[in-house]
């Protein structure tokens, strides 16, 4: 088998070698670098890294894989958090990242097409000027191909939804090579069934993303951030709960327990008070953000909050953003040398308080180094476990607290993960979750996919 | 292979009589009845109707047909128009009215559990008092399973979305008689292949739908409605394009041309100005609602709106509303003895002028009595072909007609139903539009149906 495989895969890099030319990379530094996400999860190198210039390239690449029966792993800006780029069974990982053209925005449509590597930040550059946006905010600023691949959200989400309600179509490259194109450019449509979506959060295990129509917004007329820390963490969780249930359309309301406070302080060069606290953001007109903000504060105020800290410029807001952004590598910054483990639960909203409360009291009893991080509105929030992977207590102590948070999820009626998806991290808790529902999964996998050649040994095991 | 079938048919009849007593059918009025929906498509009556109790009950009438490979066809209320409901090559017609319970509404959640034969005006009644509401209305009152079946829409979902966006997850019936539940009650998730939206517009060719989980939304604090003529149709689009383009968070704006007009006048008992008509709704604060009312009052000045009519009173509105939704009744009362042909399609919100403005002249070219109307601030809008389906030349024209509107679509980047559906109507429009991605739709629906019991003949040939 090891001298087959072995075989096979020289025989792929052959047959690349003709159409890449020196896009094609076997060198062992770039395959360790495509081997591994930013998460704790160990690093499996693909055979040879891929940059793919078109879809059409893709294609070809995927076809020589599929005569050779070799894995194929999409992998865009590696940002993800469960070992989703992880070449589990070698293979080609084809770097999406020269796909990076923005190839149209139809702003009377608030629409646009991307290439799976544009970034979302690219992508909010290149619309500077037409008065439109694209909200969705992964706290890095990770590919819109790898986005619609996990099905990500971010800070945004509580207003303008997720990967699922803003990717209106895509190209995809199938297992054997043929191109599809799902969706359109409607607003909605009865037409067959909805392929996008079974595409938005298949993490390549489906076929590769190669290019992406996405739905844009007009930047609203006001704007208002805040920061506001609260005595208690459940009184900044009964806050969030409260502002959601009364109906408020409030664009961002972000959790960030006192240990993640203090991780932004060092590495944010802030000097917010060590306390729970939120991050809000007010999207609409100019009376609608005063009244937002009027009810708003007074909710926060009931549950012990105080000292609305307001960002009134825009670049003061994109520092608190940013700083929100890069709360993951502010909680890796606090132990150098550590590891990241960022796991991510959703519950409904009337059972927050309790799912968080009871994981902040697990932390402190674990030992753990693990600040607590949350797009709360969406009742979806994370802890980040900064751990060395070679200490087998930490590891333990680390799982048994994962462990205990998705599974009070689950009885909650809630979800595994509500943004990180499920890679290679989470596949005994998807089965958990949807139990045969995982068997149905797996039977549409083979479907399109009967050599189990995109992305292996993610979300179902065949 | 008729004998056979015969047989067989026989035998699925006597292996359910003990299970269903007389809730099993074979009457040929029952079947008959449940052979059709409300559009002109042919009747094709099932071997035997089953009114079934349960989610227990749909798997075992289920497993009884798949052991005799005889087809299950799904019926919430008939009332879809591209003849999904018809049994093509006969079968048991799995009638859910009888599950008809709310199962559960979590209030602080927004959101609730439904068997799959309530209707939504049944739903929203049962909200009543809780201070929430369903906003998902095509014009009949369908059933919610058969809504989610056919991926319906209606006049909110301009702001509310469709059903694709308003249902968290369903329990489904599969072909061998599996019970899966997909999704859930957490507002996101990234767990796995969105099983959930695969299903819904599936129009009962992957499974039964048994039961839905929903999305639900608070009444607004102000509700205002209001109904304006324009002098021409150009102007009353133009109002609705500029609306959406200033991102007007407008709850309903709804089209209806002259002849719809007229017919709607005369079924509702309205005395309306017989011309192309906008009706509006703005949900929101007190302040929000003057605010978009204002704006929106200014728009369609410059278009040549005047006039607003407004229905200031909850009564006032729920016969507006009734009147829009009764809009295919009152065409259909325009020829009585005539069968309605209903067709839709959706275009990006700036083609919708010249794609309306096209089709109507279309229409006119015609001589056929084709009432317009249309979700237009989705893009959507709907021809009522008032026909004799016996007269080939009626026929011919309406054919051609609905060819050239389709066609049209999907030239500008849309698809050719917005919210009816593929059923059998539209199966040829289908493969226009998305192409190879039907042979994987194909794929998929064998995958999980490999003998093509469910609803077979819709959406795809197998």
């Amino acid at each position: 088998m090891a001298m087959a495989d072995g075989l096979s895969k020289d025989l792929v890099v052959e047959d690349l070698r003709p159409i890449l030319g020196d896009r094609l990379s076997t060198s062992s530094a770039v395959c360790e670098q495509h081997g591994h996400d930013e998460s704790y999860h160990a690093t499996h190198p693909p055979d040879a890294v891929a940059f793919a210039s078109s879809t059409e390239e893709v294609a070809q690449i995927v076809k020589i894989c599929a005569r050779h029966k070799r894995p194929v792993v999409p992998f865009g800006t590696g940002t993800s958090l469960e070992g989703q780029v992880a070449a589990l069974k070698g293979g080609i990982c084809i770097d999406m990242t020269p796909m990076n053209q923005v190839i149209e925005v139809n702003a009377e449509d608030l629409d646009c097409r991307v290439q799976a590597g544009v970034t979302r930040k690219q992508l909010n550059e290149y619309l500077r000027g037409t008065g439109l946006f694209f909200p969705i905010d992964p706290g890095a600023d990770a590919s819109l191909g790898g986005m619609a691949a996990t099905r990500a959200s971010g800070t945004n989400a509580v207003r303008y939804g997720t990967m699922r309600e803003n990717v209106m179509g895509l190209t995809v490259v199938l297992a054997d090579g043929r191109v599809i194109r799902t969706g359109g450019r409607s607003r909605k449509s009865a037409a067959g069934y909805d392929l996008t979506r079974l595409f938005v959060g298949s993490e390549g295990t489906l076929g590769v993303i190669t290019e992406v129509q996405l739905r844009l917004y007009g930047i609203p007329e006001a704007i208002s951030a805040a920061v506001c820390p609260f005595a208690t963490l459940e009184g900044a969780v009964n806050t969030v709960i409260t502002t959601i249930q009364s109906g408020i359309p409030i664009a961002r309301i972000e959790l960030l327990d006192e240990v993640q406070m203090d991780a932004v302080n060092r590495y944010s060069k802030f000097s917010y008070p060590v306390l729970p606290t939120l991050f809000f953001e007010f999207h609409g007109t100019e009376l609608g953000v005063q009244e937002q903000v009027k009810t708003v504060g007074e909710i926060a105020g009931e549950f012990g909050g105080a000292d609305f800290r307001w960002a009134r410029k825009q670049e003061d807001r994109n520092d608190l953003w940013q700083a929100r952004h890069d709360a993951y590598y502010a909680a890796l910054a606090l132990r150098p040398g550590a590891k990241g483990w960022a796991t991510d639960v959703c519950v409904p909203i009337s059972r927050l308080a309790e799912c968080v409360l009871t994981t902040k009291s697990d932390v402190e009893n674990s030992g753990l180094l693990a600040p607590l991080v949350g797009h709360a509105g969406d009742g979806n929030f994370h802890l980040s476990f900064i751990i060395d992977p070679d200490n087998p207590d930490e590891m333990r102590r680390a799982e048994a607290l994962n462990e205990r948070m998705v599974m009070r999820a689950l009885d909650m009626g809630g979800t595994c993960t509500g943004e990180h998806g499920i890679g290679t991290g989470k596949i005994k808790f998807l089965q958990a979750e949807h139990g045969e529902a995982v068997e149905v999964m797996r039977q549409l996998k083979l479907a399109i996919d009967p050599d189990n050649l995109m992305n292996p040994g993610k979300i179902v095991e065949v």
